[in-house]
């Protein structure tokens, strides 16, 4: 059996950056650091930030235990940071700077007069942060209802949530220029999750068989293992090696292997190693020669 | 039977006022004039031109007569224009105001460093005038194909032929977005197209068969034609009342009837005339209450 792993794997850099942050804080501080929600979207690194570096994840600010509290990847509005620093908050900032770049986009766009669109998914936090940034100069559209009750605007700017895929949210471009005379289209997806994207769907086309790894609530790895569906291979997604046991590799020749961008090295490797256990037969494990 | 006529039918303001600008000239100058290639696209209007009038249609500038020359309402390149001026050529510009603003739109967006993509026919005037105005930072895209080859932009802007829908072509924008990282799109379609394509649509839902008057070389007229046809009911397209001798109303109790914007009410009168000649049984006809 063959296991070809995807290029790209691991932590991306604004992850990666975010977690260097408050484990740095945590170390070189009296103070005991919170994230206010969690830090990126996979349990694992978030217990190991608890376990290791006795960083917890909050919901509550009243929950704090000391003064000092992270705010995480995806970013938040900001009124609500401005409320923390109001009640004297020491604040570390990890909000990724792709996505820091598509809250300034969003705003510099309602400064110029545009009515700003967001296309992604309403409750996920990174576009609850960029509306919060623009607050009632926008809409988040999901699907063509959204669009209902729009009306007629002069000018309206489209950004995307930077894990989404125009593929998904396409169709609903030529339905929103019916609502302007202009429309500015800003294309905020991240190059990373796009490459990632790239290489999962042509590593689809090479196996039988497709294990994605990264959180259950991670938005861009349920993305990829959606291309990996939709190419019409066996697909599944895990968080942890003990969720290989239930799977069968009978009569599998060809496994590829790709990841999300929260997910932890340590978590990569275990699974790596699982793979390896489970396979009765022989195995070699080859980086993906494409992209 | 009942004959329902939309309610905006004849010339638009734009060909109204090409007409009235080349006969003007006409009777008020001892000059002959031509025309560039057809003013409108409408046949027997362009005779009425030359029988009436004595303006001819040339389509070789060593055709002309005298020496005044009328531009027409499609635009043209403005290359052309200047090799006209630079032979001493005295001009009549009956470029229609909405599509000369398209031409100026299209320039700004280029010198404002976008490249420039015409979504609409490649060899339709408007379209070959428009593209003279912005020359080679430009692509003009029909369909998913001409976009090959196309690559990487900085910035890319839309702009429309002013007779298509965006239904037409909707689908090539989220194409065109993957191929830059900022879209601006400007919706140059024109208004009076789009209402009358409108009410087209909702006057076929009402009736047993459409009559769309028209030159058969006139984008907006066809596109009516094709949207009557979209609801799935019966529909003509026809220049001359002698085409209506061929066609049966045999059990229509209702007829709807429409027109292009470069259909001359002569015309237009004539064929009612016909309609209600050939109509065995009573006939009643209505202005469309609707819009």
């Amino acid at each position: 059996m063959k296991l070809l792993v995807a290029q790209d794997i691991g932590y991306c850099y604004g992850v990666k950056d975010a977690i260097d942050e408050v484990v740095e804080a945590s170390i070189h501080s009296d103070e005991k650091v919170d994230t206010f929600g969690p830090l990126i979207h996979n349990s694992s690194a978030i217990q190991e930030l608890t376990d290791k570096y006795n960083i917890n994840t909050i919901t509550d600010i009243h929950d704090m235990r000391g003064n000092t509290l992270a705010v995480r990847a995806h970013g938040i509005p900001p009124k609500t940071l401005s409320s923390f620093l109001d009640q004297g908050i020491q604040i570390i900032d990890t909000t990724c700077p792709f996505v820091r770049k598509t809250q300034n986009i969003a705003r510099q766009l309602m400064e110029d007069g545009y009515f700003i669109i967001i296309l992604g998914k309403k409750k996920h936090p990174e576009v609850v942060g960029i509306a919060g940034h623009v607050e009632d100069h926008c809409l988040v559209v999901e699907n063509e209802e959204d669009l209902q009750g729009l009306g007629r605007k002069n000018k309206i700017a489209i950004v995307f949530q930077s894990t989404i895929t125009v593929d998904d949210v396409g169709h609903l471009i030529p339905r929103i220029v019916e609502h302007a005379k202009e429309v500015k289209i800003r294309s905020t997806i991240c190059d990373i999750t796009s490459r990632r994207q790239a290489e999962a769907r042509e590593l689809a086309k090479q196996v039988d068989y497709m294990i994605v790894v990264g959180g259950k609530n991670s938005s861009n790895t349920r993305k990829l293992a959606d291309i990996c569906r939709n190419e019409g291979v066996q697909t599944v997604q895990i968080e942890y090696p003990s969720e290989l046991k239930a799977l069968s590799f009978e009569g599998i020749e060809s496994i590829g292997l790709t990841t999300g961008t929260s997910t932890p090295q340590t978590a990569i490797d275990a699974i790596l190693n699982e793979i390896k256990n489970k396979s009765h037969q022989g195995m070699t494990i080859e980086s993906n020669p494409m992209v």
